[in-house]
């Protein structure tokens, strides 16, 4: 006969999935542990919940603490909560994923910790669930990014429509049409054209966006979709 | 100065949103608490996690103990946890929403528990943070009837296209107009139009259709994509 026990007490943890946009690539960053037993063991970055503070506001500690990382988009997306995904003792994870303009975060990162970015087509094995929880982290994100501006998050201020392109490719591992994909962003009345032009990459030149946050809830208040996929 | 406990445990609860569809309307399960400090309070059902159980299978046997309901759909999608959500005790509630058939429930459900289907626009004040979970849990369901054919879940084996349409009008809280929904209806071709009419609405009568999952598995392996709404 079973028993309902109602003191049971797992132990509680955030983990987040942070990601990064750089030439072309999506990256994640990752930490390799340095204390026994997982010594040299590839993780992502996490830590227990405290009293003081929410789900939310742990993750945001977490991030901070071990990155050094404030202020980034931070989604919760699943808690994961099999028996033995942690062989040593019984913890919940609720997983976060995060979106950082990778440029800006590499001057932020905290050196105290080993933190590297590494591409999302080339995660080496990780401890625990977490190759699982970057697999949902990255369904979550394509998802997001299909119905919301969310992956302007992943890129620098101003960014050409190469770049953006680039990012829909890497979040979704695909190839796409530019023409489709030209002719979806040029509905986009909250892509503003800047009065500059990115000179590295041609002669003629490619011009620079910015994404316009009040132009957006502007256009959504209208009715307007965004939908962006390749 | 903070410290970090290692050893902080909240306690650990899983609550199930229970949704049905009857005459037009999606309903609530809801329960009204028995014993004190509670008695006469409304809320979901809900209950601890036990050490032998993953979240997912806590919140089966949640959903099983408290209703009698088994092999339902049931979908975790968000985990709660400010710090005061429960003024008794810190506890963290991962929120599932399960989607049952009303008219098959009514007949498995457990008479141990004063458990009532209450019209989801007419829900009462339930105790923590359940009418958060509750709108949370319907968000979660208009987005996944979108995209998924999670609805055929709500209703019975066979079922009318009026029956649908107003399944979809229940669930995003609008009229739906008929010819539109019709035509994107006629696109899917699993849906399976049975040799046998509903005559109970009118003499005419209106053909019976059913949801044939695998014909949908091959539809979507051939890159069709589910898309339904208002």
């Amino acid at each position: 006969m079973k028993t309902y026990d109602y003191a049971y007490r797992p132990l509680l943890a955030v983990d987040c999935t942070i990601f990064g946009f750089r030439d072309g690539k999506l990256n994640l960053l990752l930490v390799r542990r340095d204390i026994e037993p997982r010594r040299g063991k590839w993780s992502l970055m996490g830590g227990f919940l405290q009293a003081n503070e929410s789900l939310d506001e742990a993750a945001a500690r977490v991030l901070e603490q071990r990155t050094g990382l404030k202020e980034v988009y931070l989604e919760q997306f699943k808690a994961f909560g099999e028996v033995d995904r942690d062989e040593a003792e019984r913890t919940i994870s609720v997983g976060y994923y995060a979106l950082v303009d990778q440029e800006k975060a590499q001057l932020q990162l905290s050196t105290e910790f080993a933190a590297h970015w590494v591409p999302i087509t080339d995660v080496p094995p990780l401890i625990f669930d977490h190759n699982e929880m970057v697999a949902a982290a990255l369904n979550r994100l394509r998802h997001r990014a299909t119905h919301e501006p969310v992956g302007f998050e992943l890129l620098p201020e101003k960014f050409t429509l190469t770049q953006l392109q680039s990012l829909y490719e890497a979040i979704f591992g695909t190839s796409i049409d530019a023409g489709n994909f030209r002719r979806r962003l040029r509905k986009m009345e909250y892509l503003q054209r800047l009065n500059e032009k990115d000179t590295n990459s041609s002669r003629k030149g490619a011009w620079y966006y910015r994404f316009v946050p009040e132009d957006y809830a502007h256009a959504k208040r209208n009715g307007a979709d965004f939908l962006l996929k390749p």
